[in-house]
């Protein structure tokens, strides 16, 4: 098996190393109290604690109140839920509005939908990455029941203007859900008085395990669940509660929320200290996406002339781990659909690489990975170059 | 928090211990091993590597191929994705039959589907709880998509002829979906050229973590997700996958299938032991079902005259955990519809307990629960019988 301390971990967007303090938490819950917290007798009532201090501090993060969180089996449960209810509660209401860079589980989601008797309209961005509020507006329609748009991309880190949307969506009478799934843990999340109806996050992209996940329902808005059964989370999302998931989220969201402002600047440090080096060393590197309006954690770098697929082969054999897009699509061989939304020529989409940062990354490691990255690129480089004879032209 | 050596343990049907082997296995993917199986290099590969092994763990259990599961975050979405699937194939076929003992995840599930244009017929049982295959049959029409019938039920423990039901469903061109969440690892399931189509289990009823489940799909079946987004699970269920609780699942499936003769034929010998001393030393006791098709761990037991809930809080008092139905039904007040469903009285049904062992039961917990048990309702019936000078009559 390669340890953690074998490589190079530049992929927190995709997933993060569990916080130790997390781990703790976690594992009284899956030894000594393992009672079902929905049984009556108090070895249980125990274990239904524990997931509502979860619940609070998952609270604590979004700053709502505990009652507005349910939990989910992660961000693509939460994002499917969302829809689902917002779609279902008006027969005369099943547009959706959304834009051409979510991640596949509001797009795909979106897509089967539409196929079930939804309509959908996906709203484009410019070549930045950005969203126009105005060409989102004239997207709305009479029957639109829901615009869904996400706090800020998996891939370019590029944020929307959540709180804008939210209140022209209010306005207009239509709900409003965004998969804040990157942002939780990354910018401040402040849901007091706030219209958004519907809010996904992931427990592993913040230090917390996988497979759990929360979607937050502002207590002022209708919900229709999209799991059936016992009257879990308040009748509102059925099946026995993956308590030490729970457990771990809660704590993780906790330790997310005490370090969001130191942390994030030492991240966006490293951040910034990767970017420019990149963009001085690899003469025509680029950056993909507004650079101002951006998560602290986040670079997309175009490589003209090199394919990501080869690099992230050779960067993987040195120890670094990156990737060419979402790692939910890692297995497609198409480009990334958010670089294509932005217009990128197909050249600088095939070269581009997404490097994300975290907590336990280190200004050795930004160094380090520097070098690595730098020579892997200078290496492909050279072998895709037209041979010299030609190139005297 | 009361620990597991305060308390005797005979709610098994509701969760179980996780055994100590399957909390190794889950561990170093708590802490080393974090990657998110989706993404393309080596350190998450293993990671892939290692739900594949789980996924052929949990296939040895049920005699399936691999390719035939996929994970789930518990019982309830399987039975939920199961129903979603069979009904949304063909729209001219949206009836769905099933019995009057399920589990809420179908029942719950069927009414809202009856919602959502489907329509739902619920064959009734007998006395005991068994299941007419003739009614059965008889409740087919030519717009049926589904059957859906558990195995063995959550609280009497009585098993349904799922064989039988299977063969002649395939026969008559309809879906079988068997809820199989508390027969697997307490009776032998063989998948090998059944004609089951869909069948649920879940982790966390055979010593595993909560927050997992597989669904079985017949690799013969057509299936239509009922999650969109990454192309997880074979495109069958997407989602970052909750890969230490897939893990764990595959261990405890692995343990179940190895231990499931000798460790069944003790649990039964501790159950049937139970079982005569309560019916000897309280006047009235009867068991709820039939006693002879019948998971081994199971008694469901009628006490006449008492009130269950009572029952429960005195019991707890003493450290004794069992439950008056299914946990996830625990906080409403009704009395368990599949005692209602087998025409018990009134009476009988209010003053109903399941006792459910399991791996770490041990025959000197079973001497002191019978002890305390029949303290306790003989405490109770002295309490509501009417005055001396009435009796008298």
């Amino acid at each position: 098996m390669i340890e953690p301390d074998e490589i190079i971990f530049f992929d927190n967007n995709a997933t993060t190393q569990l916080d130790p303090r997390v781990v703790e938490e976690m594992l009284p819950f899956l030894s000594r109290y393992f009672g079902n917290p929905s049984s009556g007798y108090r070895f249980a009532s125990q274990v239904r604690d524990a997931i509502e201090l979860a619940r609070s501090r998952v609270a604590g993060l979004l700053q709502c109140e505990p009652e507005e969180i349910i939990f989910t089996s992660g961000g693509t449960e939460s994002n499917n839920a969302a829809l689902n209810s917002a779609t279902q509660l008006d027969p005369a209401r099943r547009h959706i509005v959304t834009t051409s860079v979510e991640h596949s589980a509001v797009r795909k989601h979106c897509a089967h939908l539409a196929g079930c008797g939804c309509s959908v309209s996906t709203v484009d961005v410019n070549g930045q990455g950005e969203l126009d509020l105005g060409v989102l507006q004239a997207a709305l329609r009479p029957d639109t029941a829901i615009i869904s748009a996400m706090w800020a991309n998996n891939e370019t880190g590029v944020i929307f203007p959540v709180a804008e949307i939210a209140r022209m969506a209010r306005a207009e009478g239509v709900f409003f859900h965004t998969d804040a799934i990157q942002a939780a843990g990354k910018v401040e999340i402040d849901l007091r008085d706030s219209p958004i109806n519907f809010l996904s996050i992931s427990g592993h992209k913040l230090h917390g395990p996988k497979g759990v996940g929360a979607l937050y329902i502002n207590r002022r808005s209708a919900f229709r669940p999209s799991f059936f059964g016992g009257s879990h989370e308040n009748d509102r999302r059925a099946g026995t509660e993956n308590v030490a998931g729970i457990v771990g989220f809660g704590k993780a969201a906790e330790l997310a929320s005490e370090g969001l402002r130191l942390e994030q600047e030492e991240v966006r440090g490293l951040r910034d200290r990767f970017e420019s080096a990149m963009l001085k060393a690899i003469p025509g590197a680029a950056v993909n996406g507004a650079r101002t309006v951006r998560l602290p954690n986040t670079t997309s770098i175009s490589f003209p002339g090199v394919d990501a697929g080869a690099a992230l082969l050779l960067l993987d054999q040195r120890g670094v781990c990156c990737s060419a897009g979402s790692a939910c699509r890692t297995a497609s061989l198409e480009s990334s659909h958010v670089l294509r939304a932005m217009r990128l020529s197909d050249e600088a989409a095939r070269g581009s690489l997404r490097f994300s940062f975290g907590r336990y990354n280190t200004g050795q490691e930004i160094e380090r990975g520097i070098q690595i990255v730098a020579e892997t690129i200078a290496k492909l480089r050279r072998l895709s170059a037209p041979p010299a004879a030609a190139s005297v032209v």
